[in-house]
């Protein structure tokens, strides 16, 4: 394993070190469980007191905390991005073995950069086109005239559908699905009927999509995913959508069709967006949250049921069918009230 | 690409033509992308605006729209429909290659119809039978003694459990999963025991389910999906479940165990139901309703907190742990109220 | 089919025999389908009047209800565990075909038990062990260094990510992905940064895991989920979650990184915990709950949004954006009445 001096480390991320800059790292860990030859990092206050007790070998603190320790340190603006950093620096990815494994199904038509990867079970349809450093994972699926641009990394068992244009930089996990059918369908004398999806998938550069996760392809025009979003697990991305750059959504979000979503948004979890919506630039959604209208204004929206006790819960819930009722009430109390007094002035 | 008049089309589907019947339409698109050998329609009064402007060769409008354009066009008591129709006209399914992938894998029991299509990486159990003009895609594996019908399609990396039986015309997308086991266990002295799931998956005819859905074999009896059905992407279907034919489901959905739901329901997005219930035919539910009893009347349900910004929605949301005290404190002040009415009454 | 005496069945699994001892079971069955050769059950008291019409040939019933029937029947403290257990006799697994097909893709530097059976289509990567009886599917996909232990049973398609390490008994349906990266990103001059994931996913003994689950690897430390867990379809489960011994967690439930759960605990369908959250043992948590601080005392759960009517809905739910002013309305009231009473009081 690699290793680097602290002050190797500072002079590639620009951190000022403070403390012995000549302390050899070669793994990030946390603060509980880093040994002497690790770097360590503080980026949660819960986590204070373990600085006192770490057996690090350095640790990453923002400027406030530049004397919470006498332990090797960088103290840097921003510690979180300089500890991805970091990471990334010791823990580079696996080298790319290129070439086409023998058990791989290739089109004759398509074309496969000589330096891209296409491991064991994968299928690769007519006309694909496949760019360089590219790794097609065990048992990836590629429909026909894809268009698989430099530097993607697909996991095991993804499927894109005929078409689609898959931008540089991809990270794809295993079960994602692009390309599929929207849900368009069109009731006719009491039966559904197929409308054809002829749209694509388009997805911008340095976009990450996680494991079975699904982005329906268009129904006319396209799905656009833009540069540098970043999808968690099992999200639900319906036809026509658009997530504006740099945008970040977490678990099993579902968006309906032809919503479009800004920039540098954030969505958390379980979160849901219906159809035809617009969210503006810089929106940040609670998990468990349904948008039900368009958010013309930036800044932080939920509407979550607090939990309780079972118990508690029923004893409440129960009055949320009446509040309207509850409303009413009070307006005949405020109007006997105001009555009331209106006679006593009179009557003083 | 085949080409159609106007009034090809409108012989086919039955709607009146106005304006010039011989133009030529090979596409259909938006009215805001379509080109002059385009059609195009108008089903959301949201695009009205954009008849102006279009640059279509022909729309499709409902009767109240006839002369909302001089645009050739042709004019439907349903539009959307014809809309559909006339896609489907335009963008036939690509061809079959009838016959078995050398890479596929093929039970020397299973029966495949000759002009079914296995692709490669696809296994195919023992005793499986094949019908007509069915396509199994890359990567499929079929358990043994699934029967499934003729004209079925099934995208790539699409798993079905044995002994489970598909009807004519299913579409499953890729990552669907039939036929898994159910979530059946019972506690015993500290331990879950697995209660073996052996019932089926059975589905009809006309089907369609969406990328990453998951439907549960019965756990003694079958799960069945009726005729008609439509599922979107990432729908989860229990043991024991059977939904009426022609009801349509959204993205997202959890369906408990034994749960009955009627015919022509229409389920919005991420929303659940509860095990062992009944849902009446033409039951439509909101996104992101949870279904905690039977639903025994026909209509429109829903159970959606409202979102608002985070700070107001903090605001109201801190109350809803108080609405029975809430409700209590009306109530005192309504008797006091009261109290005071009837003495004023005895006093007057 | 095999078959044993009611008799044989008692012996077995300790329940007590009333009537024909001798009658012939082959299988079990609900109580509306049962034959005579065949045991059902009453576990749930909407079922009661089946007793009467019901053609089994026996049922297993509880103490209480003993004398409910005079069909042969086995007396349980526990039905349903009883339920479970014969089913299991009666429904074996089919038996293990051992050795590798040769359409499988396994490393040389692999070791797989020669007891244990790996399917076409499958990849092994280098130095996986795999430990004795272990049935691993159809186009499963196994990375580097992933070690799997005894009597593991795979469905088709499910993906392990390299240095995963799976317990004894593990049953993983198809289109599990275990292993996955988690959701770590960090913001840096308005692009993410990805933090490389290099904890691990270990599985204890005797899990179960629903179809198209997904379980990310650790951040920096692992992933655990313990002995006995049970997870049915569609489940998220982020980085560094730890799941204690014997929860079981219904479908598409999603759970954010580095949360805690303990052990027996129950969580309902579509359910979702945040991140970073301690939740005791013993906890029960409603489906469609949103648990968004830390558990501390066992006991029940629930914030659940009533359903009704949606006419009915819009009209409460307008109100919940106004239950702060609703509040403070009520406490004007309160104080004008309390006042009123006061100078009532001075008065008389």
């Amino acid at each position: 394993m690699m290793s680097y001096t602290l002050a190797e480390i500072a002079a590639r991320f620009g951190g000022r070190v403070l403390g012995d800059p000549g302390v050899k790292i070669s793994q990030i860990a946390t603060l509980e469980r880093a040994q002497p030859n690790q770097i360590s990092f503080l980026t949660n206050r819960k986590y204070y007191a373990q600085l006192a007790t770490t057996r690090a070998g350095a640790v990453i603190l923002g400027e406030a905390d530049a004397d919470a320790t006498d332990l090797p340190r960088i103290i840097s603006a921003n510690p979180y991005a300089c500890f991805a950093r970091i990471s990334n620096l010791l823990n580079p990815l696996p080298a790319i073995k290129a070439g086409v494994h023998p058990g791989a199904v290739v089109s004759a038509t398509a074309r496969v950069d000589a330096s891209a990867s296409i491991a064991a079970m994968v299928t690769i349809g007519e006309g694909v086109e496949i760019g360089a450093h590219s790794v097609i994972g065990e048992g990836c699926c590629i429909g026909d005239n894809v268009v698989i641009g430099e530097g993607v990394r697909l996991y095991p068992r993804v499927v894109i559908y005929h078409d689609c244009v898959i931008g540089d930089n991809l990270i794809a996990h295993s079960g994602v699905v692009i390309g599929s059918d929207g849900f368009g369908i069109a009731l006719d004398e009491g039966r559904w009927i197929k409308i054809p999806q002829i749209g694509r998938v388009v997805i911008g550069r340095d976009v990450e999509i996680g494991a079975n996760t699904t982005i329906d392809r268009g129904a006319l025009d396209d799905t656009v995913i833009e540069d540098g979003v970043k999808l968690d697990n099992q999200i639900q991305i319906a036809h026509n959508v658009r997530i504006g750059a740099h945008t970040a959504i977490a678990g099993c979000v579902g968006i309906a069709g032809s919503t479009t979503i800004g920039k540098y948004c954030q969505i958390g979890g379980s979160a849901g967006i219906l159809g035809h919506l617009k969210i503006a630039d810089h929106v940040v959604i609670s998990s468990f949250t349904l948008i039900g209208k368009s958010i013309r204004e930036a800044g932080s929206y939920a509407g979550i049921y607090p939990f309780s006790k079972t118990d508690d819960w029923k004893k409440s819930a129960v009055h949320l069918r009446h509040l309207d009722e509850m409303s009413n009430r009070i307006k005949v109390l405020e109007k006997m009230l105001s009555k009331q007094e209106s006679m006593k002035g009179n009557a003083e």
